[in-house]
């Protein structure tokens, strides 16, 4: 008999009305998703399950006139994945990117899910994936200050201040109680204030804008990177205030003493490795390193400097109890995140459960009979 | 001003609509992308643009009770390239396969093509990619039938007469005017015998069903190859018949004077590079070989037995007259080609295109304002 196909398709209004806004329950997905990739219970992509995603990259320059080249933030980026735990299904996320898209009134990346029968391949639903990968970008290292921070952490500071980073901001707070204070730090001023405004209207957290990231480390207990790759940040490891944690979701260079001397912890080792795997095989390694937010600790890695990833701690083992966090109060922590199609999985089916519950949505058709097996 | 995006789903009856089954456009399609492959003017993944895709395969055996394992046909497959000349586009295609899907009344692969604006990555159209895919598979042969067939071919041989191999004959018989038998081969004579009817009812061609390969061999001019990966073929150098083509379009292992005494042509010669690098940096080097169809070439290849790809041609040269293709009659020559996202990309460009003009489909808003550009 042959089988009809349909799907749900979301649209960004929809999946903001299934709940994808709903910053404690993405964390609380975030933190499940962690315990899942330490467990094992997941596949990424290539022989070796943990392949960040296959991106189409373009050209410093072309013969071909209409071909596009290389900009800010330019590429396209296939994530497959399938996660296991009551999630159980595959999916892809699929984006381009653009810096220029915001002069067009974009966003930067303009991102969708797919989730299929991890059985049939059979689409299960299409959704705008913008908010879902945004959220699940906040979420992660809010899971991270849950539990690698000091509890009595008072001064968050949020290091670029655009969209992304506004996302962490807020999964963040909601997981360090006692924050009374924000510092916020941008290449352009206006944004850190708009983001300060925000802050005391919405989370009730009153901020000051700064222009010195000196300043701002020196002050802060927590601190949250997400800037442009446009102008990257430099960091001194003597700015960094004791008991601190620094959550990386954007590249930042530093030196050699803040990577060397900070205990590491990353989202998950093995996509890491995997990473110094396809810098190795790579082109141009050092090239590749450059392009990844984990390039500067892959160096000192290379030059023995630090700890090999083999014996380094994902926060998943951390919470699963199986390899120690944050061991006293003056600890300062680095926690390295980068994404993984996992986490897009993992909302994106919680999004498209709510939306079945709700009745949200759109009902496509794929075929009432597939036209090859007849 | 935030910019309202909206994109075009199509569902395989609107593909079908759109005119997806008319098979000497699809090889006047293929024809212009393998001049566009051979020019330079795509990009496909990787840091070398020439990556076929990335997939999620599974495990032979998993801890974990809910995670697919391996099985025959069973994985999932993202193919992000962008295409130039006239169609200027990117896409990605994405399929999960399952040979078990057939009990279920379903295609044994399910897929879906999206394709993007090159600027901003927003998406311009959903399809339903099962007969995009199958219909390019079966248009990449015809072109080589076209190029490098000798034109009062007679007898047309198809080994393996599932759906896949349906479009390859359809489509090479459309490209060889002197065709007046078939010989089918397959596993399940009534499969066989099922294809030959169609080909005399639809065709026009009449056709016997073989169950000997040899015979089938002996006797044919043109040979397409597309049969289930579960019972390799063996095919042995002196069963081809002077003067033949040989047309891959899925694997089969030979003698070692079949590869090393005929010509062999790729559909393009940077994919199977690619595929090369990819082997030599996974896990099991003769285990990939083994995956691919032109797994059996490369061994031979790296003992210095044929050809080096470097020095190797691809049909797109060979429509451009910039390499030799048939250069005589009596010669005997193989047609590898492995399926690449760029041809999904342009049937499905064509496709929705037709599908805008004639107003089929269904529109979906992704957002009316993006939340995240506010």
């Amino acid at each position: 008999m042959p089988k009809k196909t349909e799907f749900l398709y979301l649209s960004e209004s929809n999946v903001i009305d299934a709940g994808v806004l709903d910053t404690k329950r993405n964390v609380e997905i975030a933190e499940e998703v962690f315990t899942l990739l330490s467990k094992g219970d997941y596949l990424m992509g290539g022989s070796n399950h943990n392949s960040h995603g296959l991106g189409v990259s373009f050209p410093q320059r072309s013969p071909f006139p209409n071909m596009p080249v290389a900009g800010p933030d330019r590429r396209f980026v296939a994530m497959p994945a399938y996660l296991g735990g009551r999630f159980d299904v595959c999916g892809n996320k699929w984006y381009g990117s653009n810096a220029e898209n915001k002069e067009k009134g974009l966003p930067r990346s303009i991102l969708t899910l797919m989730l299929n029968d991890k059985e049939t391949g059979e689409p299960l639903s299409l959704m705008s994936a913008n908010l879902i990968s945004a959220c699940r970008t906040g979420a992660i290292p809010a899971v991270a200050t849950k539990y690698l921070a000091n509890p009595d952490a008072e001064v968050c500071a949020v290091i670029g201040c655009g969209p992304i980073n506004k996302f962490c901001y807020q999964s963040i707070v909601s997981q360090a109680p006692n924050i009374k204070k924000a510092i916020f730090y941008n290449r352009t001023v206006e944004k850190a204030q708009q983001l300060a405004d925000w802050s005391a209207e919405f989370l009730g957290i009153k901020g000051i804008v700064s222009t010195s990231l000196e300043e701002t480390l020196r002050e802060s207990d927590i601190v949250t990177i997400a800037a442009s790759r446009a102008k990257p940040l430099y960091l001194k490891n003597e700015w960094i205030k004791k008991g601190s944690i620094i959550l990386f979701s954007g590249p930042a260079n530093a030196d050699r003493a803040f990577w060397e001397t900070n205990k590491i912890i990353y989202d998950h080792v093995k996509l890491h490795e995997n990473y110094v795997a396809e810098a190795e095989t790579s082109v141009d390694k050092q090239a590749y390193y450059d392009g990844v937010i984990g390039g500067p600790i892959y160096k000192l890695i290379d030059e023995g400097k630090i700890e090999p990833l083999i014996r380094s701690t994902s926060i998943g083992d951390v919470i699963l109890k199986e390899k120690e966090g944050r061991t006293n109060k003056n600890e300062k922590i680095i926690f390295v995140a980068c994404g993984m199609a996992v986490f897009d999985v993992a909302l994106g089916y919680d999004i498209y459960q709510k939306a079945l519950e709700k009745g949200i949505g759109t009902n496509l058709l794929l075929w009432d009979t597939p036209y090859m097996v007849k």
